[in-house]
């Protein structure tokens, strides 16, 4: 199943993802929730199940607007230096412990929509993702047990600003500028998905491939995740682990290759499907 | 003005402090909101200075139990090393640009509170600091009319997990640990409190003076805090800037100076108060 957050005649929804469009369930929000968000925290997954299979009506595709899989996620968790050839370019050692920075909810952004290059700088810079969305709540849980606590996956972008990420040690203000980081286009439940470990990450600037990396390349891996995060802070259904970019970035290329305005980013991932959005200025 | 967020027969409330308690706020509820961050989203403060001044019943400090200043917070941004004392202390370069990372709300505690020492680690140290909270919705504010955008000031200790804090390069789960982070007793409302570069803060650990400064030392001040904050996202009411903390923290001790269980913690600000916790194991 795949469940999207979107926009229609003005309200905000979230529904379930067919060949033709979605199927709106604001009509069972007393059911199952009026957001993502507020499914997951209701564990309403089986019953919107239920209503996919008996569903007749839905939103057209052509007539809605996405928004971030979880739009107003509490906590959202971000890897840095967590593939190999990410860690070799930065020049940094291979970690031992995972480095984890945050991004607040409002630096998102949807599918089919903008990436915000910020007016103080022009080292806008992609880094694509794989997204994890907790299900369950989630405090001291083991690597073995992890699984049950994933509700799904997405693709993430994790724009960022360069400069601003490097202006001291931490990376906060680079990571959060306003509709930087792109979320979507859905979230693909983890009993549809299978085994997240074996997914191919492609990211596409103006069509041309600037990563490539599979997920068994993670240093850390899911379940080493949520056992580390879970441990210093308790994790909610909604709650987002952005696991991190591989090598290819702009900011170590030579030249630096930045994202400019009318420019078409694309994180595709296999079993997903292909985030992309369109650079514009402030 | 003092506004205290607190809990009273097992409801979460707001108020006025007055001398011998606290003005519930909460039958006025429906004109300025039921919590302190809601009232400051509704610019009530001018209708809350009116209640106070015809308010007759009170609950007694007896009776209640604090909460965090801002129990709900959205954006908490923590300033790392911004007074010269700790920068020398910490080995590191006198900063050109803040350092900011973030803590989530669930890492608060209250002013009487306890302060949870977790199962993970005994390198549970302090941090007392001037916590500014906003009052007006900010972005790319100059730092001349940043004072515009401060509802008022608290005490904050931003308790430190400090192998988890070092674990990698960002600080995020050494200053989450659920629990951690003092923030009390009220807010000083900006009008009361006058000129902030001037108080005088001071950490106590079981009476003995372990941090002591003023304000006017902060590297980056509080103007030039919320100008480069509000660059890179959208402060809104109720959000908190921790500026930062001085030298002296336990971690730079020889030996090192830990906080455990049955410890009494206080940061003392000039013009707001006492912020007092106990250490407790998780």
């Amino acid at each position: 199943m795949k469940l999207v957050s979107f926009r229609h005649a003005g309200k905000d929804s979230f529904g379930i993802a067919v060949s033709e469009g979605v199927v709106d369930l604001a009509p069972y929000a007393s059911a199952v929730g009026s957001t993502l968000r507020q499914a997951l925290v209701r564990g309403s997954l089986s019953t919107i199940e239920a209503i996919a299979r008996d569903a007749k009506s839905t939103v057209v595709w052509a007539d809605l607007e996405f928004l971030p899989v979880v739009p107003d996620a509490q906590k959202i968790l971000c890897v840095g230096i967590n593939y190999l050839e990410h860690v070799e370019e930065t020049g940094r050692d291979v970690p031992t412990q995972p480095t984890i920075f945050t991004r607040f909810a409002d630096s998102q952004t949807a599918h089919d929509a903008a990436i915000v290059r910020p007016s103080v700088s022009v080292k806008l810079d992609f880094e694509g993702e794989l997204a994890v969305v907790i299900g369950r709540t989630a405090r001291h849980v083991n690597a073995v047990d992890a699984f049950d606590y994933v509700a799904g996956y997405s693709c993430y972008n994790d724009g960022s600003v360069r400069d601003w990420q490097r202006h001291a040690s931490q990376f906060t203000p680079g990571k959060n500028f306003p509709r930087t980081g792109g979320f979507g286009p859905w979230l693909v439940t983890a009993d549809e998905l299978g085994d997240p470990s074996k997914l191919t990450l492609t990211t596409r600037l103006n069509g041309e491939v600037v990563q490539h990396a599979t997920t068994d390349d993670l240093i850390f891996d899911i379940p080493a995740l949520i056992e580390y995060s879970s441990t210093f802070t308790e994790l909610r259904p909604g709650d987002v682990i952005i696991t991190g970019t591989t090598g290819g970035v702009g900011a170590f290329r030579e030249p630096p290759l930045w994202m400019k305005p009318g420019d078409v980013v694309e994180v595709e991932i296999s079993k997903i499907g292909v985030l992309k959005n369109t650079i514009v200025d402030e």
